[in-house]
């Protein structure tokens, strides 16, 4: 194929931003054939703003069968992620899964099944991945260079939403419209690059609170506790009621210390690992030498674009994904690990059971108040995810 | 009187500095007239370093009954704390402990009420509270000027000890002899600065590790989740582990952002409370306008010699002190708290039952062992604390 002729399944805030960035070319492999929403005024609003020659659709069935496209983003609401990103699959039509993968690891485990009996090219809209200070404290981690892993602490309070965010959407922060709060909606991205960047924790034990900060009934305010397989141990904490919060990552292994924070990544490297220095120094309060840098890195973070691009380079030519759909679920899995252990009020194992996970959740969903204040509203989402 | 003088009980690592601080000049109001410690060794290295003036005991009640003191720093290990203070107390001798208070909340609580009882000046060593950062930091956060409090967050992993410091005295980092680790030997400051900069939590739920990173018996890894009564959350983590570890204390308000690390004091302060913000803004993605500032200080961080000059200034002329003695039992309850919290597996509520504390302290004693590596080592500490 000449061009990739893409099909966009849901024009809400995250569909409109690529398909702006698809028309003004900044995924030159691909182009914009067909958008579906069943919204009607986003249709219209559409029509107006990304032109005629695209071919819409208010039914997903109907885009996905119109043999127009080759590729389809689901950016439509988490709950239907599965069910669309298979129904594109059995189709053989490539597909770009928005975080996150979905509500629940039942249905997230059930698409990655699907996933693998068809072949088409399957990818997760994990655009932080893309970005050098996490590729490269991964990369760092990842080759051992360091030893183990010790201790992780990631505070990610930058994520506020004011009472205005919340209204703007009678499915949002509910249990029914998006089967949770800032976990299920701004967090997926950290819950992602936390394991890519350290691995999956064994243990998870969370404390959150619900509507804390907000008139809403999810949870607002997410304090977990980890344990990994080596007796690591970290932390997450995460909010969208800090006026202005914070975003640093600190990942302690045995041969350095690592910071994420402002975009920029610092190391404290030691000349020695801390099990060996404990082992052979005599004196009371030395420790090993360190030396403090800040690595070089590509000075690449090319985001959503650079995600549809790699997943574009990976239908034509069998480039690598940055990030693969199949490893959506494990960041759900931190998700869902931590509800139902605040739920229950007990530390979690992963793997859980997802079948009590399902029954909880539905248990929310059953009594679920969606709000009434407000019809759909789309708002310019530029530097806040 | 003109100078007082002062009796040393204990001359090990903290007991030696303070008594070459005040042979050099840096507390002019005491003298050093006395000087007690069991262990002759270190009678034998105080007399060659300290002089010949200075009257010797091998018996802390000699001293105390000598006549030969106005006042007495009590620097003994942990569990005599209270015993030695109140003896002071009885003969009319100000004092001064070391922290931490004691080792359990139920034997801190006595001594409290025997220094109501007498006319004494009873202070703690709680050094870091001369810090100007956290000086300052607790009045703008006591003043009420930023509202209500939201958030805590303290990553205090830089206490790194390596193995030849525990191996330095066999009653180091054992159950029976310092009554825990790192809460109770390093730890005391924080926990203290954390309540009296933000005051006290009602909810305590922690989790330990115990010989982590370190052959002893007690914990070396700490992470601990707070609830205060307005609904705040906050963590705390602490490691003897890190070879470099991080001092990172976070408070977030309603109408402010506070960071003190690397002995800075950074403040983002916001034109409106959040909670005013949100009820009052209709953009989804807007926030408060804010300004990033470091807040003048006095400069003034006299650590040991700052407290012990304080207590002069209360004994002599009723000046105020840095720590009252009363308020060592503040950090020492977190303290306990976070060892009940991982001992029964439960969150814990401030208070708890003392009684309930002290048989499972008295537990982990019954079964302690003394490590058999070395005899007593004294250290200099010099920037370690």
């Amino acid at each position: 194929m000449e061009k990739i002729r893409l099909g966009m399944l849901g024009i809400g805030n995250q569909g409109s931003m690529y398909s702006k960035k698809i028309l003004a070319g900044e995924c030159p492999e691909f182009e914009l054939a067909a958008i579906c929403d069943h919204n009607p005024k986003r249709i219209e609003w559409a029509k107006e703003n990304l032109g005629t020659k695209i071919a819409y659709f208010d039914n997903a069935e109907a885009m996905i069968d119109s043999g127009k496209i080759d590729a389809c983003i689901v950016a439509v609401p988490h709950y239907d992620h599965p069910k669309y990103a298979v129904a594109c699959m059995e189709r053989g039509i490539h597909v770009l899964v928005e975080k996150p993968a979905g509500v629940y690891t039942k249905q997230v485990r059930w698409m990655n099944e699907e996933a693998k009996k068809h072949n088409v090219v399957f990818g997760m809209m994990f655009n932080q991945r893309t970005n050098c200070v996490y590729r490269k404290m991964r990369e760092l981690i990842q080759s051992g260079e360091y030893g183990q892993l010790r201790r992780t602490n990631w505070l990610i309070t930058n994520w506020y939403r004011p009472q205005a965010y919340y209204d703007s959407g009678d499915w949002r922060a509910t249990w029914s419209g998006e089967g949770g709060g800032v976990l299920m909606n701004q967090c997926p991205h950290q819950l992602d690059l936390l394991q890519w960047v350290c691995g999956m924790p064994k243990k998870v034990t969370a404390h959150m609170k619900y509507g804390q900060w907000h008139d809403i009934e999810v949870e607002d305010d997410v304090t977990a506790y980890l344990e990994y397989e080596n007796g690591a141990t970290g932390v997450f904490v995460t909010t969208t009621g800090d006026a202005w919060g914070t975003n640093r990552f600190e990942v302690q292994m045995d041969k350095a210390k690592l910071v994420a924070e402002n975009d920029v990544l610092t190391v404290w490297e030691y000349d020695v690992t801390e099990p060996e220095f404990t082992r052979t120094n005599t004196k009371p309060f030395a420790r090993p030498n360190k030396v403090e840098f800040q690595p070089e890195t590509d000075g690449q973070n090319p985001q959503h674009a650079g995600i549809i691009n790699a997943w574009g380079g990976a239908i034509l030519r069998g480039e690598p994904l940055f990030a693969p759909g199949a490893e959506g679920i494990n960041g759900l899995t931190l998700a869902n690990a931590m509800y139902l252990s605040d739920w229950l009020g007990k530390t979690i194992d992963i793997p859980f059971d997802e079948d009590v996970y399902y029954e909880e959740l539905m248990k929310r969903v059953a009594t679920s108040r969606r709000k009434t204040s407000s019809e759909a509203v789309v708002a310019d989402t530029a530097g806040t995810y």
